[in-house]
C-alpha cells in the first residue's frame, strides 16, 4: 500500500535496532483518513471471504479493526483485553503472549460470547513481528471452533519470524507494508 | 441519545451495585454503526465551536474518539497511553489518575509533540464516573498551554461526582446518557 509505506518513510523513526516509531501517524496520534484508507485496502484484499466478525487485541488494534468493519459490511469488532493477572474465569477464551519488546507474558482474553462456533473470522493488527499476539488470537478463535479466514497486519517485519509462524498453521497472511531490513536509520521494503 | 439510552436499557448488564456492563455493544465487542451514530453526535453537539485536536485515553476511548474525528473534519486523534511505570521522560506531558474500579494508580502520558500551544481540544472518553481520568487528560492539556474545549462522555454515572469535578474547573460536559440511579438492576436515566 504506496500511501502507507511513503508515510513511514517520511515520517516513521528507526530508534533501536529492530524498531520502528510510527506514533506521529498510528499508534499514538492517529491520522484517521488513513485510517480509512488502510480499512478499505484490507477489505478490497479480504473482498474475496465471507467474514462475520473482525478479531484484534487492544489497544493499537481497536480503531483499525473498526474501520475495516465499516470498509466491509459492519461486522461486529471484538478485541481482545490484555490481563496481567492470572486470574481467568470459564467465560473466556484466552491465550497465554509473550511480548519481546516488552520483555514480559500476559494474558489476552475474549468473553465467549463474542465468538460463535463457525464463525469466519478476520484478525486485524497494527504490528506482525514475532507473531505471539497472532498466534494467542488464533488459538482463542480455534478454542471457539471457528475458522480464521486470515491475517490483516498494517506493517510487518519481514526479517522477524512472524508471518512463518502463521502461514506455519495455514493461515493466510496480508501485510500492508513489509520491512525488509532497517538500513542506516532507513526502513528498506520488501 | 435515545438509541444508546434504549442499547443500554436492552443490553446493558448491573453487576455490582455501581457497575454498568456493556461489553456486548461498546467496550469489548464493538457496534461500529452505534459508534459511527455517537462520532455524529458530538459532532452536532460541538459544532459551534473551532476543534484542532481530539484526545483521549486507552483502550476504550480510542475508535470513539476516530469516529468523532471522521463526523468532524478530521481532526488528529491523540491517545494517552496508560503507564503502570513511574519512568516518565521529559518528552511527555503525563497525569497520574487514580482508578475507583482498579483499586490503583496509573500515569497517563502524552508525547510533546502531539498537542501544540493554543491547540483547541475536545476531550473524549467512554466513561465518566469519579473523573479521574477526565481531570488527568484536562491536566495534560493544561501543561501544553491549550485550551480544553470540552468533553464529550458516552456514558455518564450521574450519581458519581465527575461531572461537578469538572465543571468545577469550568469545563463543558456533554454526556449522551447520563445514569441517575440503578434501581433493581435496571438503568434508570436522569
Amino acid at each position: 500500500m504506496q500511501v502507507l509505506k511513503d508515510r513511514i518513510q517520511e515520517q516513521g523513526i528507526v530508534i533501536e535496532p529492530n524498531i520502528l516509531k510510527v506514533d506521529n501517524f498510528l499508534n499514538h496520534q492517529i491520522d484517521v483518513k488513513l485510517y480509512e484508507q488502510i480499512g478499505k485496502e484490507f477489505a478490497k484484499r479480504y473482498q474475496d471471504q465471507k467474514i462475520d466478525r473482525i478479531l484484534t487485541v487492544e489497544a493499537g488494534g481497536i480503531a483499525l479493526a473498526c474501520f475495516v468493519a465499516q470498509a466491509m459490511e459492519y461486522q461486529p469488532v471484538v478485541y481482545a483485553k490484555k490481563d496481567p493477572s492470572a486470574i481467568i474465569s470459564d467465560d473466556v477464551y484466552y491465550a497465554n503472549v509473550h511480548s519481546f519488546t516488552k520483555k514480559r507474558d500476559y494474558n489476552i482474553r475474549v468473553d465467549k460470547r463474542f465468538i460463535n462456533e463457525n464463525d469466519n473470522v478476520l484478525v486485524i493488527d497494527d504490528f506482525l513481528a514475532n507473531g505471539e499476539a497472532g498466534l494467542g488470537l488464533a488459538k482463542i478463535v480455534e478454542e471457539a471452533k471457528a475458522n480464521v479466514v486470515g491475517f490483516g497486519i498494517v506493517i510487518e517485519k519481514g526479517f522477524q519470524p512472524g508471518r512463518n509462524k502463521l502461514e506455519e498453521h495455514g493461515y493466510r497472511v496480508e501485510s500492508l507494508a513489509i520491512i525488509d531490513e532497517f538500513k542506516n536509520g532507513e526502513v528498506v521494503f520488501k
